[in-house]
């Protein structure tokens, strides 16, 4: 989710919504099901522990509005429009109200992207909407090579300040800090270090929900069920808000091992595609992502459009493949239904991205990117999008104004995006017991 | 609260604050405590129902910063930056989840100013927010010339449904809609009309908080023990923060009773508020305000700077505070210490009113007269105020930047104004016993 290298500044106009044109069906339907959704929601949040936050990629493909990828360490609040950040703050108090209202200091630990200015730019931004809900916040870093308080001064002009962590007894500090609540914007794709093991302190989110541990089949098996009681409540087929995937363990792409299994998934998630695309009329060709099943930053991601295409991959295809973020293995490959991104700013191709606090939908912004298809990731290594946040927040749908009113567009994907958060929830408790 | 004829267009410019300069100690002190602050306050809304919503009449004297009116009924949303819209449904969301989750459908029952454009367009506001939160919203009117669904056109080009109140047993209906909480934006001046009486449904805020019960003496006496606590939090005297105040009952204007209470309650209150001013140095001139006990709309209150003013009134002014909204008579005087207001926004003086929805702060605006001083109420009878709308949230506060960045002066208002919701709260579990 990192944007790891974007360009400087959003020089793209400042569109409110990149898909133009009246509401489409689904979009109309979950608006005019509003009241219906919202107390629906209000009682899945009083059943569930809800993650302190999580951001979810968007496609809307027009007829089909869904989530492919859901975030719990989110890393670009930077990205989000600033006039949305009393949003952020006001969500934040709420989180801490429930999790840990007797918190007074927090201790965030950050990815270990030091030289990733909008990265930095994101802690920074981070550190302040913890601040500004009223508590004490520090920095401390995972880097070996941060061992002093370490003042960074970023390109725009906020200045960031790394401390070393240190253990005492089982409880994880910096120098003169003790906090009660130890914040992750961290993804552990390396393993969980030894010094965040074990700790007495509270650990948001909880540590298996770090990629050392986390699945995204797992994700995607809770969002079935949950998408399946939403589609009966708003009376749609479940499959509009929902990617068929299936899942290949003991996957070896160096030995090439595993291959027959990834070959007939892929088969069987196409021809699910295809039927329904028959059903409902769309003339596109079906595809697929395959995906490491852990594990995040776009690495070890192919489109796929038929079964033949995972077959004696070449070196270069296989090395890809092989590997994700921190030089995790793959063995665990995700084949999820691709689904068609219609939104465009001028020609380029764009996804949403919906971030929550709480369970509060706090701004979004679109990934753009010149270079790509409506076919392909748009979070692949190297690529050079251009984060245009959300004119408008997502939680203002307003029934009395016209169908094509741009915060309506934003309150369907401020729905579905709290439909992949909830699944979270549900994944992070079946992995907590 | 409500505007009665407030000017049509604020044409005032759009200042951030009207008191420029450095923020003065009080503020400062009030900054930099924001940590323990907000864990007080995350502590006291656990321990405490808080109302739906408020909003809280507060004077920067500059040495003191303090409330002056708690309004459990608030009148102005329609007054309040609409960029801060998504913060009010964000709040109203917060409170049906904690006070009623259940919920579907909700019938507001607004005050009978069927006139007052700009009372209509907070009704409409109001009802926005609602339904943005996600809850059916129907306007149940308590007027008897409502006898069929009328709808107004607002003068902002907004409409406004209003429909006859029905008894359906001990639930309150309007035709075709049975809702799950009544909400009440009215302040019950004449009276619990039948209508509202036993319900089975939840009414929000409760009845007690009508003006038929409620006491300002009883709201500040809650007050004074809020502040008391909060003051040896930050370490202030609680003065700085609590006006001073005493109560006269059994007084009859019109029978001319009760005078000499009131005369030695207006000497006390003079005699403390000198020995402040000496213990501080600040060379104005003492005042109290002279107010009933219950009641709103800036009726019967009188700015006296030395007792022998309320001895021997004549008719006119004995008439002016005999009565208040509604024809109420006033037996029960509050003798309030007046706080000196010293913002100014060209040459009007301006007051602020800080909005809250459960416990959040999600907007405010200033009353703005060119025609009264510094020690007169800005909320009179044919006032002609000029709401002018904070351009920034009362949540941002930024110990990183210079002390007079607005955000911080607005975050110290909105840090009071939240001492006298949490007093309220206080006050209305003292009357439901």
């Amino acid at each position: 989710m990192t944007p790891s290298d974007s360009a400087p500044n959003p020089m793209v106009p400042h569109l409110t919504t990149a898909l133009n044109g009246p509401l489409l069906d689904l979009e109309q339907r979950i608006l005019n099901a509003q009241p219906a959704i919202e107390h629906w929601f209000r009682t899945q949040w009083q059943e569930h522990t809800i993650p302190f936050y999580a951001s979810v990629d968007l496609r809307n493909a027009g007829f089909k509005l869904a989530p492919v990828d859901t975030n719990l360490f989110p890393g670009g609040f930077n990205n989000l429009n600033s006039d949305f950040l009393p949003l952020c703050v006001q969500a934040a108090q709420s989180a801490i109200e429930k999790i840990c209202p007797e918190a007074r200091g927090v201790l965030l630990v950050p990815e270990n992207h030091t030289r990733n200015q909008f990265y930095l730019q994101n802690v920074a931004r981070l550190a302040l909407i913890l601040k500004q809900a009223g508590l004490k916040v520090r920095i401390g870093s995972l880097l070996p090579e941060i061992t002093a308080a370490t003042t960074l001064t970023l390109s725009n002009g906020a200045t960031l300040t790394l401390e070393p962590l240190l253990r005492k007894g089982n409880r994880l500090v910096v120098e003169g800090f003790d906090p009660c609540v130890i914040l992750l914007n961290n993804d552990l794709s390396a393993g969980v270090p030894e010094v965040l093991q074990n700790l007495e302190q509270s650990v948001l989110p909880p540590l298996q929900a770090g990629w050392t541990t986390r699945r995204k089949s797992q994700h995607f098996a809770a969002y079935d069920r949950v998408a399946n009681e939403f589609a009966q409540i708003i009376g749609i087929d479940p499959w509009l808000i929902n990617p068929y995937f299936a899942r290949c363990g003991e996957v070896d792409f160096q030995a090439q091992t595993g291959e027959e299994c990834l070959v007939a998934q892929v088969d069987s998630v196409l021809q699910k595609i295809r039927a329904k695309y028959a059903e409902y009329g769309v003339k596109d060709e079906p595809f697929v992502i395959v995906k490491a099943d852990a594990g995040t930053y776009g690495m070890g991601i192919m489109t796929v459009k038929d079964a033949n295409e995972v077959r004696g991959l070449n070196r270069k295809q296989r090395n890809k493949m092989a590997v994700v973020k921190e030089g995790l293995q793959v063995h665990d490959v995700l084949v999820q239904e691709g689904v068609y991104t219609f939104e465009h700013i001028n020609e380029a191709v764009a996804e949403p991205v919906v971030y929550m606090v709480d369970h509060y939908v706090v701004g979004g912004f679109y990934r753009v990117h010149t270079g790509r298809g409506v076919d392909e990731n748009l979070n692949a290594p190297g690529m050079h999008f251009v984060p245009l946040a959300f004119e408008t927040c997502c939680s203002l749908p307003n029934p009395d104004c016209a169908p094509d009113d741009t915060p309506n567009r934003f309150y369907a994907y401020g729905v579905v995006a709290r439909l992949a958060l909830l699944a979270a929830a549900v994944e992070l408790e079946e992995m907590a017991g």
